[in-house]
């Protein structure tokens, strides 16, 4: 599949869009394609209406930034939750991902990404100023970093702690350590060895 | 991602409809879906227009059953390739990769399936007429049968050999044996018998 000679301009087109996909090559593409040519139009009208739709129409809530269909998403406008509590995350998908463990009951703020110089992402292209507008409203009692373990991940949480150290905010971040069901053999050593630096009583182990 | 909580109604919609695609799971799905709501809304139009398009407006080549642009194909209108041999393949994709292999100078004819009881396929379901119909007309000297090694692409050219046994048309069939780069110590048992009983004289295998 090298230098694909495709029979149509058309059939050609539609394959560059889905190449452009991450994750998925040409080889990848053309199968996509070639499936949705065999599926009735409807179906493939369906398919391109409900992404024209999405991308038209999707808000973001003006209070965490989270998608959503309305101005202040289904989270935000829950008044049982608890708006003393926010977790700080990257991305939508976090939030999906917390909200699936049914472990948190707060509110979430999301940045929209992590700075990363290596990619050109500086403070200003993140919602960091929206949240720290939040925390002045004086509400907040407690901001839950919950970003990745990784170098973009503590750079971000280390600058918002610094923006916000002069409030009466107290600073808290996911626990991080050896994850349930994985063995300590194949645990890599940075890991581990914080694991042990950072050890918990065994009581609260359990209460997990 | 077990029960995934969807923030927007939208995406959950936008997320089912990837997640239909063949090989795409629903996490896949919403990382497509995430990736395309990030990407410009012109980009997404693109996208959109791409495959809108390329569904409505595709036609078939009426004299191989290729994808086209044109009611008839390159393939068909070019002048240059040899009317007295006719390859019969199951779909665009073989004819790409044949195509790509630069050593036919014929026609195609796209069966667009295989015989298989086993998904309720049956010779009705391709367009056999058609090949038997341009078979009749007496330009064609040699049919070659470019089907998979596979129960289906064997039950296929065999259906199609009993149809056309009355006509002058001489038959062959794509070599099969141990593929180039392939060691013998790993071919199965029914290739490597058949590569034996099948096995050509020395020089045409040198003149490859």
């Amino acid at each position: 599949m090298h230098g694909l000679v495709f029979p149509s301009k058309l059939l050609e087109n539609t394959v560059e869009e889905f190449a452009k996909l991450p994750g998925v090559g040409k080889k990848t593409a053309l199968r996509l394609v070639l499936h949705l040519l065999k599926q009735p139009v409807s179906d493939v009208d369906r398919f391109t209406n409900a992404l024209n739709k999405l991308r038209h129409e999707v808000k973001h809530c003006i209070k965490c930034n989270n998608i959503s269909d309305t101005d202040v998403c289904h989270i935000c406008s829950n008044p049982r939750r608890d708006d003393a509590v926010l977790c700080v995350v990257e991305s939508i998908k976090d939030v999906m991902s917390i909200e699936n463990t049914n472990q948190y009951n707060g509110f979430y703020y999301v940045l929209g990404g992590l700075i990363s110089p290596m990619d050109g992402i500086g403070p200003a292209d993140l919602n960091i100023d929206g949240l720290v507008n939040k925390i002045a409203q004086g509400n907040v009692k407690e901001v839950i970093m919950a970003l990745s373990a990784t170098m973009e991940g503590d750079t971000t949480s280390f600058y918002i702690f610094k923006k916000l150290k002069n409030t009466e905010v107290e600073f808290s971040a996911i626990a991080r350590g050896v994850a349930f069901g994985d063995e300590l053999e194949y645990t890599d050593e940075i890991t581990l060895g914080r694991a042990i630096v950072n050890r918990t009583r065994f009581e609260s182990t359990l209460a997990l």
